[in-house]
């Protein structure tokens, strides 16, 4: 599976992406899942992915293909050519479902799905920053003002803590250690998402996204793994006791 | 849904249930979904149960009706006939397939599913205490040394938190707290789950069930609320700065 986030703050974007892909349980290995696309100086795309591998790799070659295209042709469709963000999410969507449609009949033949959901976030010009969840059926959403964070993959075991700490007027910092740490609580329940883990920062207007990786082991999660089992003790610990002796005593 | 969870400590057994049924958006309601046998000085039955809300209620229907057959011929199958808890839980497997079976044609044919899952825990004479996962199939399942709990129903919001602090040697209050900020997590995050909750706490060789319920705007699930809330912003604020900036740069 997969587990990737992206988050519309008052000051810009974060992403966090796992790197965990399986086909199988025995066949378990980790490719990137947080892409950047920078075909102008006035754009910045970033694209986060879940579902079929193939599909997404696909997808992403074709995005590259039609940017070499409209290299020479600017009146290609392409990431260099949409004016809005929203019209680069209804473009990647059709991709998406142009692929998955391609090998439709032969996946279904084993069973297999071939879709791919994208979360889509990015600035173009003088339009907002903004993120999209594009569906494998080519159509989009934004995030919510009051929720303003977007999940793909195995969203349930993280989607607490995003409930509780993600806000528009978190600092962008700030941000990115609330969606490690809706990370880091879905790869402890499942094994199926796991790091390393990508996250990016994009500063409004900046065109440019600032990235790093977090290895497995490295101080950064060693410390949130601490920071949690400590603070989920002194929480069970500052609770009141549950007078369970006193209040009802019910044998049928 | 439902969201129901025991545990298997040391010391005893903890459930935790929620209340809340629906049968579509708009046809929301609550019910006991944590219910006690105690058809013996020697043996006590908690049962949870996560699915059909007529199947779950009509094998408590007949759960009962067996008892008091029972009552007047010891020989007929019930939960006072049965000699190890897991006797009770295939009884219980058993009555579960069969209520479901005799409904399944009517229901498939308004695209419902019939059955219920349930957790059975309790005691029975000499036997330890012990918790058990009854799947709508029949057959059950215990819960695992190394992380002694068991879920049903909207399992995913909240097993981070059981992951991270449910171990055998909590004591029972304790570990009724941790069962609470989990079923608090789940809450917080899908609508169909919510208070008022049911905790029960069983002592080992008590035969008797503790139970109290928590009704929405109790003062522990508001101190619990806060609680969360001011660790969570602690945490996000001990947590080292992540610095994307100077890590790696990637324009593409």
């Amino acid at each position: 599976m997969t587990y990737c986030l992206s988050m519309r703050l008052d000051d810009g974007l974060v992403f966090v992406s796992d790197t965990r892909t399986n086909a199988g349980v025995d066949n378990i290995s980790s490719f990137r899942k947080l892409h950047v696309r920078h075909p102008a100086p006035d754009r910045v795309f970033v694209l986060q992915s879940a579902g079929n591998l193939a599909t997404t790799q696909e997808v992403l070659d074709r995005i590259d293909r039609d940017l070499a295209i409209a290299a020479s042709d600017p009146s290609h469709e392409s990431l260099a050519s949409v004016d809005h963000l929203f019209e680069a999410a209804l473009y990647v969507g059709r991709l998406s479902t142009e692929v998955a449609a391609a090998h439709h009949d032969a996946l279904s033949r084993i069973g297999a799905d071939g879709t791919s959901t994208f979360l889509l976030g990015g600035q173009v010009g003088d339009g907002d920053a903004d993120i999209f969840l594009v569906y494998p059926e080519g159509n989009y959403i934004r995030a919510s003002e009051e929720r303003p964070f977007l999940q793909i993959g195995e969203t349930k075991y993280g989607k607490f803590i995003l409930e509780f700490a993600t806000r528009s007027d978190l600092d962008l910092v700030t941000a990115a250690k609330v969606g490690l740490g809706s990370m880091m609580s879905t790869t402890r329940a499942n094994l199926s998402v796991g790091p390393p883990y990508d996250v990016g920062v994009y500063v409004n207007g900046s065109f440019t996204l600032q990235q790093t990786r977090l290895e497995p082991g490295s101080t950064i999660l060693a410390e949130l793994e601490d920071l949690w089992s400590r603070h989920l003790l002194r929480i069970v610990d500052e609770l009141p006791t549950i007078d369970v002796s006193s209040v009802e005593l019910e044998v049928e």
